[in-house]
């Protein structure tokens, strides 16, 4: 693939959310045009309606994804049509906005596999995701509950990990969607090794400084302060740091994570730091999120090719309601997401071999 | 006492570290001077050398706590001499800058004492504490860890809680120095009704809209996202807000924590919520701190004064280096905290009456 202007597969989520309306706003955006070769991906009429909510009168060129070709898409200018990747044609009558059904799962389900499979084809360098609905994929009987793990089984990922990028720091969660009473067990020095390599490996795929350490958090207040609350630190923390040391990995810590975060200040790109490990959930989204919702894209390192998300969900009661007003569903996430998988895709582009997710 | 501008008795801390600094930065700030009469507590001789590190050839007055009578005492203008409460008096040369000693432990414990010993007296409307050191107390022989069980003890207070006034929210947490393992067994419906009532205790006492809910977040990713991880939030929490709505306190939530946090946008005068409950310390000092050290001021419930604090530590690394450069003691932090305690002793004093901490 092209490293100078990657192809990004644009996947528009679930239909009766908001994902179709700010990827109408995302493709339509010139600037982020100019980023990526974006290709939308879902329902053709459902896009075009959101295109018509964005204000626009343009229309999709709809493309067949088995005879898709990125060397044949441009999408600088929308005069001639958008290229679109049709996923599904169940059209506008298939949606009851604001409701997940089983249809709508449906279609968020098929748009994921349609661009992962062109992105492992390598027709396309990397996907973005709109939001999509647990509920409905359940409802569509996808044994998957969110992207992480759908993106994993089509890929075949041996394991997958879920990185933010956030305006002062990149963070990787050891552990996602795990109970809090659950997080001490499920945090043990090997898994938390395994986590620390992901960082290692995504410095190395994306070109990131690799010799600005990992920094991984304390799971206890104040890091525990020598043992007086809690012993993880010392007993599953440090014996990792020893050991990433010993594998050739700079990685530094535990540190208390209040203040941690606190004292990061700039921009990613100057931080002392290469990735941030928080050990839960909420440590670290909490930190991510501060700027806001929509200020940190996801990201999944484990998979053969770049994806990038939003942090928000479908936003199911603001999806549909017309052109105008405070409630109009806001953008910025995704095209952030687009920045990150673009700027992403170009690193993993430079490096002229495939991303690597193994180690010893 | 006065209700128009209270007396607010400012403690220097640890005088190892940075909180002599601080605390004459704050004096000599005319504005904050008079937003209260200022008052601080230490030690004379180690004060005078941090007036002078601060450029100002000030001398303080000293008064004797014994003696001492606030209608006596005015602190506008410093030529004079500042009004300084002698709690001990054994001289710079006891100092070690930077090293928790016993004897900076002792001076540090004194000044608590007397701050809060002429409180009880009614003598003043509130006080302001500098950073101290665990260790130099635990030195020194005090059997208390930190300033708020230190000033429980002093008041007999029955019960206390640590609230954090951010720019954003007001957070109480409703569990403090725990282990992250031992937070979902130290959180019981009962001690979590508790904390809501302290958080309505707070709105009558410092006449804060009562009528604006608690919120109270959630303690697994999503809140749970209904039971798939962790049942706390039916289980303890539910019926710990039904409880609440029984005894009149409007409470809400249970909320994801990472969501929650990104959504308040605007300032704490304004917001939708009376206080936020996060149920442990880094659930709730990562949002509060987000803003960076220094933007959230410390505030104990449950004593029978106004108690505000720095929310960072004794900074020894940076403590006594010197009139200038980047390493110069922020005073910020401590001169929120004196405008937060001024505030919350006038809203106190309107009452009429000594602040409440019990229900039924």
């Amino acid at each position: 693939m092209s490293t100078r202007r990657p192809t990004l597969l644009l996947t528009c989520g679930d239909p009766a959310g908001i994902g179709p309306e700010i990827a109408a706003r995302v493709v339509l955006s010139a600037p982020l045009r100019r980023t990526a070769r974006l290709v939308p991906v879902g329902d053709p009429e459902i896009f075009e309606r959101a295109l018509h909510q964005a204000g626009s009168r343009a229309k999709v060129r709809p493309l067949d994804p088995r005879t898709f070709d990125p060397r044949r898409v441009e999408s600088r200018a929308v005069a001639s049509g958008i290229p679109f990747l049709v996923s599904s044609d169940e059209g506008w009558t298939s949606v009851s906005p604001g409701h997940a059904t089983a249809g709508s799962g449906r279609a968020a389900a098929r748009s994921i596999e349609v661009a992962a499979g062109l992105a492992l084809e390598g027709k396309a360098d990397g996907i973005v995701t709109a939001p999509i609905s647990k509920h409905a994929l359940h409802l569509a009987g996808t044994p998957h509950p969110g992207h992480t793990e759908f993106l994993g089984a089509l890929t075949g990922a041996r394991e997958t990990r879920m990185l933010f990028v956030a305006r002062r720091f990149r963070l990787l969660l050891a552990t996602v969607h795990v109970a809090l009473r659950d997080v001490p067990s499920a945090l043990t020095t090997p898994s938390l090794v395994r986590t620390i390599e992901f960082a290692a490996a995504a410095a190395r795929n994306f070109g990131w400084g690799v010799k600005r350490p990992v920094a991984v958090l304390g799971l206890n207040p104040h890091a525990g302060e020598e043992g007086m609350f809690g012993d993880e630190e010392e007993r599953v923390i440090a014996p990792a740091l020893r050991e990433a040391m010993a594998r050739g990995i700079r990685a530094e810590g535990p540190f208390p994570a209040d203040t941690f975060f606190a004292r990061l200040s700039g921009p990613v790109e100057k931080s002392r730091w290469g990735t941030v490990i928080a050990l839960y959930h909420d440590q670290g989204l909490i930190a991510a999120k501060a700027d806001g919702i929509g200020g940190a894209t996801n990201v999944t390192l484990g998979l053969p090719f770049v994806r990038s998300s939003v942090d928000h969900g479908t936003a199911f009661d603001r999806a549909w309601k017309g052109r105008r007003g405070a409630a109009r569903p806001d953008p910025a996430g995704l095209a952030t997401a687009v920045r990150v998988g673009a700027d992403l895709a170009l690193r993993a582009g430079r490096r002229g071999k495939p991303m690597e997710w193994k180690w010893p």
